[in-house]
């Protein structure tokens, strides 16, 4: 299954692998090498890092054809991730993508992110990673240019590799053609009215997850900014949240 | 429910509102302000920042006494989270604290932990946030120590706050006495050996997770290490993910 000379590449996502998204994105690197495809079997947005471990999970072959097989697993992306390199590939990837995501995951949404849980999770291996998301939550969205970034990032990162604990995050609006792609940083700010009261059949209250998004950021880089102006964003991202830069103070906090 | 004029301290953990580690961490911040739980109503281990898009969710009063009111939530950590923020309390808590957890959540782990994804949530509310786990998965675990310094530096965050966009992770070794506080990074390195396989009823292969920590990090002063010598780690962590240093390489790619 793996066994050919081209580049390994692991794809996976977070909207599941019956998704317009990650079929788009199969077809767009068909070429580039040998394609594995471990994909939840439905929706799975919002799972950030999620890992599964009160219940088994499972995988089944959907289907199979020269340099192309396709996965579905029961768990989170992370848990498709790591199912994929440790149980069922024979080697290492040479790349994974995740994707592409119906809806953006840009600023602080790539904390919460599944697809980015996923990409980060790659990572963590050590396989250069890379997510791709395209900022319209239709089932039925327009790929095409996202397509096209993505694959030129593919090609980039095959070549080049990545930093041991760097990933890197695109996002693409819908405004056609793109300006560009622009080197961010994660925009500082957060989602505001998260909730939608609403009630159950017995009239007690229930909360539906909605809001939308204050960009905080006053830097011109920020991907939500350059997203906003019609470019593309790319962000690379670290596995290592330490702040270094608050150590010392932390140190005379505790002496 | 939150008027009085004491610090307002919101608590959460990811093993659920009856587990011990959080009844004990709520007797040992009682007396520091006016307590409110909003806390999982059953198990969330493993859901990282997972927030819950497909179905709404509830929340419901536990007990209520003097100075504390223990909500459950049926959603994930981060749910819980804002959830009391955006729709429950009266004014914004001076201090999170989540916890105390039953097992380690030092080096990567970070990434997956539910009781870190809830404290990461409470810094993107700006609200001066920490997590606190104890290196014990037992449900009758002693939390005598971790209960000793998780209030130590409970009350220095009230005192100080935190920078905007850090929070803090807090792990407590099982060893006794703890040898004191070390300042840390979040070590490098990951799980390996990731499932065990078994088999379903009907004799499918199943996957259940479950590996060791492999310690990569060559650094004194990593998280995992410092545990191992019977030291607490207390490591700085950020909501910032982008990786600054390597944006101009990015940049020099994509010219």
């Amino acid at each position: 299954m793996t066994t050919d000379k081209r580049p390994l590449i692991l794809i996976t996502n977070d909207d599941g692998f019956r998704a317009k998204g990650i079929n788009e994105l199969i077809k767009a690197l068909r070429d580039l090498g040998e394609l594995v495809v471990m994909a939840p079997d439905g929706p799975r947005s919002g799972m950030s890092s999620a890992i599964t471990s009160l219940v088994p999970i499972k995988y089944k072959t959907e289907w199979q054809e020269e340099g192309l097989t396709v996965y579905s697993c029961t768990g989170t992306p992370v848990d498709c991730v790591k199912l994929a390199i440790n149980e069922v590939l024979d080697r290492e990837p040479d790349l994974l993508v995740a994707g592409i995501n119906h809806g953006g995951n840009m600023a602080i949404c790539v904390n919460y992110s599944g697809t980015m849980g996923a990409t980060a999770e790659g990572c963590i291996f050590d396989v250069p990673s890379m997510g791709v998301s395209l900022l319209d939550h239709r089932p039925d969205a327009d790929f095409t240019e996202c397509c096209r970034l993505g694959r030129e990032l593919a090609e980039k990162v095959l070549q080049k590799g990545l930093p041991h604990g760097t990933y890197l995050n695109l996002n693409v609006p819908t405004d056609i053609p793109v300006k560009g792609v622009k080197i961010c940083r994660q925009a500082d700010g957060r989602w505001v009215k998260e909730f939608k009261r609403s009630e159950d059949a017995g009239g007690n209250p229930v909360f539906w997850l909605t809001g939308h998004f204050r960009n905080d950021d006053v830097h011109e880089d920020n991907d939500e900014k350059m997203l906003d102006e019609g470019y593309a964003s790319l962000v690379p991202c670290k596995l290592d949240v330490t702040d270094y830069e608050f150590m010392q103070e932390l140190k005379d906090w505790m002496a």
